[in-house]
């Protein structure tokens, strides 16, 4: 497990932190359902717990997805990019992704200058994080 | 299209630039492609031109993805996530994305502690390249 963390090129940095970029899909439909940055850390917490974990760079924490909702992300398969700074993350995603209750964060799409909303609304926000 | 603009929320700061994250994924198959960086620039442009535009942080400069190769990303959706730092584009790939040769740049997966490529090779980097 040490090694292949190795293998990733943490080569953001933000706050003190050495970070790659993590793309979440769903495993099934191939959908992509969030992007955030990982660590080290929060990779090595992944691999050993099958559960996606990633660095808040707003909260300057590790993050396990789904703590607060328990809307966890199941991981099936990681890939690597070429320059090692990316990860996909195939998943097996419980509810939904977003916390806004859609069940990707690319809820919206960019059509002829407007913004519209073409995601799903699987939970109601308030009912989930009170 | 500047409205547009000013929805993306570049907050990832890099050498003096404002980026937020771009992921290209096959508009047919939803494979996703590769994760690179864009500024309001590369936006613009991929905005006017229908074809993808980053911001290339180890040149530092706009890249038209294909200047070289010929390989261009033909846009044809465009996702915003939540938070408006990263956007979602949806393109008809030509030929391959990868330089090196692979139709996405996540040709590898990690796997039993092991990186094993997993992707299609379409070209010979050398053929292309030079």
């Amino acid at each position: 497990m040490k090694n292949i963390i190795e293998e990733v090129n943490f080569r953001i940095k933000r706050d003190g932190e050495d970070l790659a970029i993590a793309v979440a899909q769903d495993f099934k439909t191939n959908e992509v359902l969030m992007v955030a940055f990982i660590n080290a850390e929060a990779l090595e917490k992944t691999l050993r717990t099958g559960k996606m974990h990633y660095f808040s760079t707003s909260r300057k924490k590790i993050w396990l997805k789904g703590e607060s909702s328990r809307h966890y992300q199941l991981v099936r398969e990681i890939l690597i990019d070429c320059d090692g700074d990316a990860l996909l993350f195939k998943v097996d995603q419980q509810d939904a992704a977003c916390h806004e209750g859609y069940y990707s964060c690319f809820f919206r799409k960019i059509e002829n200058g407007q913004i519209k909303v073409v995601g799903k609304r699987i939970f109601d926000p308030k009912d989930v994080y009170g």
